[in-house]
């Protein structure tokens, strides 16, 4: 169903304070940028690549913790 | 359930092709850091946000093609 993309973990600096954060990068290319660019030609509500991954992070992590606690009960 | 996070959309050059690559940029910081470590921690199969992120994408982007199915049959 779902075509590999690239992940990335990396630190930025804070310009402000200085302050190391940790982000993690996806990159959006070839099959998997496709696959973005046609869910945002179907959906009015996903503007761009953030929209879809911010949202397909929300529910995955739910989903990721709803598997955790049904498994500890 | 989730607490926010902050996502932003840049754009990084390929340093051996000069190409520009889209990419997504999600910050690991705060309550968001909380969750994530305590997932990692409770889950012997991620061993860091790169994982956990990927799984949650992975997932979340096949609810969001399903749903599409969905609506258009």
């Amino acid at each position: 169903m779902m075509d590999n993309f690239t992940i990335v973990e990396d630190d930025l600096q804070n310009g402000d304070t200085g302050e190391l954060v940790k982000g993690v990068r996806i990159m959006v290319e070839g099959k998997f940028k496709n696959l973005l660019d046609s869910i945002i030609e179907k959906t009015p509500s996903f503007n761009n690549y953030s929209e879809v991954i911010g949202s397909a992070i929300t529910s995955g992590i739910t989903e990721i913790i709803s598997d955790l606690k049904s498994k500890r009960s």
